[in-house]
């Protein structure tokens, strides 16, 4: 993920007692009332570098329909320590006006390369498919998504949780895939790769999209795995194409979870399936555990990863 | 089920000690071998009234090919027990030759009022459904698996493992959801009917047939409900409809069986789902309850029922 | 239950930026201390159509005592907004005087019907029941706590959680109950209806009364499965009866909350236990729902409901 | 146990190879057919010492009537090894004779001690109980069941399963609790020695007797738990006892399973109730583990113990 | 414990509207800022008796560096109720002075016995173990860790917290295993008591030390069991001790927890590590729920119990 | 896994009806009786083709001693169905004779590599770990057990469960950790590498050996991962190595199961850690399913998989 590490001057990078004035997204907006009465407005700012917990003291009510989420504002105030996190006293705030030159996608972390090159790196993998039956349908999903699947994120947090960090996660699950396929040959990489390619797609139904991120009622509804088994049912209607490969690849998908409990009602029964649980599980693991371990000092624990179940992490003094 | 507690003289019937000679259809066939080195055969044998298991000890070589499942025998031995049950030590066996007045038909069990009756209490519950798409798609994959819904059985055992099983299963479900939604008015009928038609339909497509039923490939690999959910989105497609219904109509499939663990990627999320759940399952437990305590005597418990977390269950000795 | 959906003007019709002025129960009162030193109250106010939690920011030694749960109460003030919830910000308060015309079962949700006309419904089931001894001990243990069955709720929360809910949710499980049985004529209807009656009559001890509701020792000790069992037992030793009936009405009870994890410590062993399981589960469910919808708006979902796995639930669009 | 390690002459003392003729209670009998037609009664055979599988290959149509459980026969035959058990070959059996000096008491193991011995030993720890209530109630109670006490076992199997093993359980507890009482002074004696008598009492009426033990209908449907607190319950009223010391007594049975998957509805929520969960286990487990492991050799394994979750247990080379 | 109970006038025997002016050791300190934007710091204060939050309202930048954990204030302040627990509103507050009369050891609650009375008792029981091997291995490791094995807590909180709580612990266990081993002779009693002394001896590698506890690297990543199972493999090693008494001791501590869920990698295959297990859960719930009901009143439930299910345990009104 | 899928003439490819003429070594030998009473003995016989169930019908009481697991016979005889499965009728049978140019490992599968060329491939790994202290290490422990480490299993069955299988798991998890920590170069290779090469060393301690393989009594008590843990212990005691790579490569072995049910006291807090549980599996399930798979005909399901939850995998009928 950019801006993990690198130099930019961001809002992740300031210190308490730092005197802050920068454009930042608003993620989140509360308003609330002091125990005394008085009303405030707790904001969630963001840049490409990482959030802050903000508090506006003397909110009016104009503040509220102002400040929303999803909008830019120039914001000047000083970070400090609230219960061991930084938090930043607003000073000043207003709207990003038109004529400034910022726009979102300038304040939301993305995958570090663009989501070309990422798409030039995972194009080649689509004509390695010799079945032609499979590389019909994964070609043909990809480009009815093409413009979503460029640029959702793979999930509302945890794990590439962030612009392209789709597509970011299906390109490095390739390359996990090469490496696999090449020292157990017995895999079929034309279910393999397919699988890989196609297995979260559904996500750019269930999600609402690459920023502000929530659950679509159908998303909640049916889930991503659903709705992509039933979009690969569709497409082969679409392309005349019938036969084992069709079902075959809807399981790919299906039981990619691994288990019912995980939202799979099928469990794999693929020698492909099991191994694609695997690559999306060590891949979605190393995206948290480098993330969480970046923020950790030599000798210290993460803090506690509550999608690793709970665990914290050691992070070694040596290298 | 047609046959539990007729007068019809059919091997369910028979006792200890008594002769048998009757047309049977083979139910499962095994070879085997004493343990003196000599060839058997044990035949799973069934009619209208039940099935035993039947021992050929002088099978021969051409034995194996004439004694395949699904095939119609006339049989002539005693009745034993062994080991609690009763077994049959064959006399005589030759397959039914082809002018022989008898068909699979008459000697499977099936549902106690005909499919085509069934099928006409049916149909008025799909006029009411009063939601033109939701009826529509209804109507739709009703027609399209018509054929086969009218004959398949629910499941390979345990409950509805009949011929129009099925039929007999969603005909009874109704029946019971008509009931609860009078009593609970907000219920929407349209969904609960529909979900009730449609919930197992994808079955036709995850067993094999009527008879000597076995899952399929693609029943393993997808299962009924995946395959039902596809179906309905096809339908829709089809049908050129569009909106809430459809994922609707598609949540009361998939999450009909109420659980990860049982095989429904998402919980009942929508008030008619979870009562579809329970309709479901009560129709289910009652079919077998009746079952396995018409075998029992007054004052016993049952044999341990698998399906129902291997319970027992008491037959009061009063009515 | 009352109260939901009506057109009475009462603090559950309140909007932000409203003035109140009106009788209200307290529910519950905490004393607090603000972060600067200074005490205040917080009170959780309803009457009929909701409740509202309120802040008494100027209290003094004696509010403490003169504003205690179960006590009520004349409140003016103002609604606001406090992180998504109403809240009332109190500007005056007195204890009601005894001459003025407000009693707290004005101030309480109740059941739709009145208890009578409840009761009147539930007294043609008991005369359904033909079995002598089955009829005698349900009459004779709702006659010992008639005065309390009338008045409790089922529940200190959740479900049928209001004056007279325990006798709401029987007589609507006898509904479903005769429904059932009339559609499976194999269930025996004495079990079924004394089972539905007395299943939860132990909650008259469980519980301390019908408003205000918390356990007793003894029902933290005990429970109301294993006081009602017990008092079958009791009746039955009291009233000459033995035999079968005894122990099958005593297992309807015990098993009545499906498995042990639950707090049954026997499973339901008799066709009738399964079904009644099921009746109350429906019922209590139903209660849930229509409550938690009739607050959600179409399209959108309901809160986390925790007794019911925390799922949510969708709201359609449509009717 | 009697029985274990004695030097008794009996059936459990026989090697492969020898020869048999012995006075034996036949404890099981079941009829078979050998693979090629033949009739055949296994029996399972015990006297003090232990019990074999016993086969008659020559059974007649009248053997069956003869040779029934709990009868006492007369064996000669060959004991031989059967896949690692000792098996025997009937040569003669024939039933005892009324005159004969042997009775079913001979033949089944026991505790050691005699029933007088025991009941004196646990007498004293009534007269320890200084609450009256507490008194009243377990006394009225030990009288009420006292025959059945006395000879009743703890258990169809696994642990105390013999005659008096439930008296030889109480007492054995007795001693454990007495001694932990003295270590943690802050338990009450009295709920504590009451809860131990008492806690298993029902098990007279859940099992069927001393000899060829299963469980009865209201033991199925009821559980000996449930049954010894109504037990309680009708004793307090027929002494007319009210107060905590019943509930508290009905508690202490209540939940000594400890949790809910294991039978008690409640968990114990007194400090007794939770040390006589301990104490039970306790005794239960050193029960089968010396029984276990007196069979196996030094440097062993026991068998797979089921009610130890499975467990094997080490047997050291060193005392 | 000492002080529980005990008449020394500390901060637990203060109640509301008290005014205090005491010595006590700082056990937590942390940082806050008030809504209005103020900063002042939370301090949790303890002595022998218990412990108490304090606010310091007025916190200047220099508080943060004087007030840290583990060192000794003076505080004057006056105790009032918050949210039904005590709290210190702090008026003065400054270090205590180097040449005041007043160290840690005499603000934190230890055993009741002195270390070197428990110590004494345990030595006895070294000298009871007959096998040599085990005796030399036992005494090697207790020389080794004597120090910190002498004052350690047994945990960091829940049970035996507190300075030489693990040797009052292991002692207390000794006692019990002493009787039980006498009730049940089959025991070996040289295994028996070398695995009570030596099961928690890991903890002075796991934890930090017996003041401010907590996790040490090494302790979350290998464990206290991991870490004497090593110590015992080291110990054996160094004595020239070969044999299975190295195994079956390593054994004792592997497998004390019970379960692979609460940490032991085995379960207990011994019949001694089977009861080391229950000793060591007797003796740690008996000190919790002392603690615990020592706070509630009879005739009311203590607080939910964490590490006890979260139950309540009840204190009955009678003795 | 040499001899799958090889072209020699071997127990594992003669089909029903052949007859058989090899020498073969005895797995298995269980002693029987037929249900009329005469002995036999079932011999399980293999090669490295794979093993098959043999019958001698009319064994002698000679037979038993000439006939013991782990010797070498010459079997005549004809291979016939049973159940579905092959199984040898012997003619003649004869242990093989001293001079006879056969041996045990002409007997067994192995690894398809030698273990010479296996530990080849493994030596680079050694010296790209950089970290002295982990090298060391690694090479002392690999150089103790250096003997043992070239032929024993990975386990008593279900993968890599023949001689040299240890090693050849080893390596083949090295390849896949290579490349995987190229992908992902933020993990630490030392402690991976290490990791991977010492995780299962304990096994030589936990198992037999590598022929006829069973649980050691210290295996039973201890397990592979305790043995492990307490051998790296020492190893860095017997080298002066101190620090926290020794704690680390400790945690890499303890975690290696990856929960504690699964034997792992700790769970994975160790990036490297987490990678090399994935890395175990991944490698021990495609030893698995290859296995499986190369028994099931394309468009089939393989037998049920009981270290894989119990799945059957399907085999695809296009490549």
């Amino acid at each position: 993920m950019k801006g993990i590490g690198t130099e930019m001057k961001g809002i992740g990078t300031y210190k308490t007692g730092e005197r802050v004035d920068l454009f930042m997204l608003i993620k989140q907006a509360t308003k609330g009332i002091t125990t005394t009465g008085s009303p405030f407005m707790t904001l969630i700012l963001q840049d490409k570098t990482g959030d802050i917990e903000a508090k506006l003291w003397d909110a009016k009510e104009e503040h509220e329909k102002m400040f929303q989420p999803a909008s830019i504002v120039r914001v000047g105030g000083d970070v400090h320590d609230y219960r061991g996190r930084n938090q930043l006293r607003i000073k000043s705030i207003r709207p990003a006006k038109p004529d400034e030159p910022i726009q979102i996608s300038d304040l939301v972390p993305s995958a570090e390369k663009s989501k070309e090159e990422l798409y030039e790196e995972l194009s080649p993998y689509i004509f390695e498919i010799t079945n032609p039956n499979i590389q019909r349908i994964t070609r043909y999903l990809l480009k009815q998504h093409r413009e979503a699947f460029l640029v959702y994120p793979a999930a509302t947090k945890n794990h590439h949780d962030y612009v392209s960090g789709l597509l970011d996660h299906v390109v490095s699950m390739l390359r996990l895939g090469k490496a696999i396929a090449e020292l157990y040959p017995s895999l079929n990489k034309d279910l393999l790769y397919a699988g890989i390619i196609l297995h979260d797609v559904g996500k750019v139904v269930e999600l609402s999209g690459p920023v502000g991120t929530v659950y679509t009622p159908a998303g909640n509804l049916l889930g991503h795995i659903t709705i992509m088994v039933n979009e690969i049912a569709m497409a082969a209607k679409e392309l005349g194409i019938e036969g084992e490969e069709v079902v075959l690849l809807q399981h790919m998908v299906l039981s990619h979870h691994g288990k019912e409990e995980w939202g799979s009602p099928k469990r794999p029964m693929l020698k492909e399936a099991e191994i694609l649980h695997y690559i999306d599980n060590i891949d979605a693991k190393m995206n948290m555990l480098n993330r969480a371990l970046s923020k950790a000092e030599p000798g210290e624990f993460t803090e506690r990863l509550f999608p690793l179940d709970n665990r914290q992490f050691y992070k070694p003094t040596f290298e």
